[in-house]
């Protein structure tokens, strides 16, 4: 049947030097899109403003007929309808979801992708049934090793047909708050944010939080599937193995200030006192130190860190300068509790993934 | 205040030949984003599909602050708040929006402007109190000629500082269905969508549909603000006056069939029957017939149109394919009651506006 992918299925690859972004990358950028930077005043990202990335289509999933397996290596296989898994008990988790490319269109040379700059991120609360409570009640065998998530969304990538699957270790799985999530924002899950059921790992990058979930198998041996084996890792070479992406790294991001020019988006200050403001995350340990440079990184100061009850989602900061009249370049640099911070250059890899290097916004002071 | 401006706000400018998507212009489509083809199937597009542009920022409006100022060519000006409006006799009604640049980033050249390939549509129901209503109340003078409607959103265009201003002739602004909305889809209107209220204007392109709307101003003479006199006209040269882009061309878009490669996005079907759906829209008048081709044009066969309880809104329609291996190229085309179709190749003019060139979906069937 897929003898003739290849035609309209190409192998992954780097641009030219000087390449511009291509018609495929526009087609991506058009349909998902990333969180406009003002944004995040929010602490709860508003619904349509969250980031978005869908591989394939969004597919067509219907609630009343939407049905859970869970099978594999398990003492019981279980079937679950919505009805079922929303009778069960909730909880409900803040988290701050970033997509694992977030960068990579800043990246030289640029991995041909979805083109994110470096806004594919926001926070929801989630509400769903924890997952180690459907894994327990199957009764996972003590040969398993992994979870694999397979979702409803059906396309190619690289030659591939395949629907959308990932895998978690099984350590990751029990997570206390690794969620089957029915809700976002108190209110049914929209479609393209994996409708009726979709999975909710806190602190890793997006493609492990699998949409339109329909499917999960308790496998005896690591998953060999795309995503895990040949997608989502970091690789300087094409053909090494590389390591898995997994947690999401530190990043800080500012709301520009002032207001912006429409096609330069250059933000544009009046002289005088600016308030800054901001979120920081990790997804390996809170994020403890925030970092302000408005001379372009010559010289940081640090700024306020607000408090923090959820320790999933971004944690806001705040900041103080004084602007003069002339062009200035503001920068943020997050550090978390393990000590890990944002690099001033990009940590380059094949694939575009987990580059946190630090935000440069380029204002003009009007005087 | 505003010498130095013109360091970050540029004229606007084709691109070269050959030259691909800029990052100015990536940067708009990352953060505004069209409808995923595929929600085409929604008589009603879920809030966060619907396609959106902003301009500036989305601008911090507080509903319960929020006051609506209307003034000058009245016998009264009036000053309302959001439970004023809210107590008045509402309307709901189902429109169909689409940005005046949908199909631009196809042109050749390209205007350097926000890219958009087909996909800036989307169906909402707006619910508000009629605009005539209030007009009414304020008394309208004999000399007024034109509104002119003032948003919170503040910005740089090409030089200019502005807060986003639009008018519409008086006639227009009179019609029975266009709002003062506070809802969307039934709920109040997101933040993206001009929370707490906007303007609609059916039929009319989305920059008429001022959103953030703080202040309506009857006007005596022709409004000469940037968007309606600068942006929004449809130029062949850089110096002409133009003509002003006002109301939405006929277009028929299909719903991609099949499931898609995730980076060429071209689609992949079955041997076989394949069911073809879209929808199809003008602002002019009802979409009276729509055509199918199944190979690139040469050919084509009326859809089934489907019912249109909705005058304002896009039309669903139907047909069907025999898919044999090889590839193929779907293209539609809508025809209004007044006999405007859709041109095979582009209507090009310097802004990008107003082209509604025929989409074509390349499809492979792999047998």
């Amino acid at each position: 049947m897929d003898a003739r992918l290849p035609e309209v299925s190409f192998p992954a690859r780097l641009a030219e030097p000087g390449e511009g972004i291509g018609m495929d990358e526009l087609a991506l950028a058009a349909r998902n899109h990333g969180m406009p930077l003002e944004a995040l005043r929010y602490d709860v990202t508003p619904t349509g403003l969250h980031y978005l990335l869908t591989h394939y289509d969004i597919p067509v999933v219907d609630p009343d007929r939407w049905r859970l397996a869970v099978g594999g290596v398990v003492t019981r296989s279980l079937e679950l309808d919505l009805a079922g898994l929303r009778s069960r008990p909730a909880r409900t988790v803040r988290v701050t979801m970033e997509c694992a490319g977030n960068g990579r269109a800043r990246l030289l040379p640029r991995p041909v992708s979805q083109p994110w700059l470096v806004e594919a991120v926001g926070t929801a609360e989630w509400t769903g049934v924890p997952l180690r409570e459907v894994l327990t009640e199957a009764g996972v065998g003590p040969a398993a090793v992994e979870v694999v998530f397979t979702g409803a969304d059906h396309g190619v990538e690289r030659g591939a047909e395949q629907d959308y699957q990932r895998s978690l270790p099984l350590a990751e799985a029990f997570g206390a708050d690794v969620l089957l999530a029915y809700e976002m924002n108190g209110a049914p899950l929209p479609p393209q944010h994996g409708s009726p059921v979709r999975l909710v790992v806190p602190g890793w990058y997006g493609m492990a939080h699998v949409k339109w979930l329909r499917e999960i198998t308790v496998a005896d041996q690591p998953f060999t599937g795309f995503q895990n084996a040949v997608a989502y890792r970091l690789r300087r070479e094409p053909g090494e193995q590389g390591e898995p992406v997994t947690l999401i790294e530190p990043r800080a991001l500012l709301v520009p200030p002032g207001f912006p020019d429409f096609m330069s988006r250059t933000r544009v200050v009046r002289q005088g006192a600016v308030g800054l403001t901001g979120r920081a995350w990790s997804g390996r340990a809170p994020v403890e130190r925030v970092e302000i440079s408005t001379d372009d990184g010559h010289t940081w100061t640090d700024a306020d860190l607000g408090p923090h009850p959820h320790p999933w989602a971004w944690r806001p900061w705040t900041a103080s300068w004084r602007a003069t009249p002339g062009r200035h370049v503001l920068v943020a640099r997050a550090t978390d509790a393990t000590g890990r911070t944002q690099p001033a250059d990009q940590t380059w890899n094949a694939g575009g993934f987990a580059n946190n290097a630090v935000q440069r916004v380029p204002v003009l002071c009007d005087g």
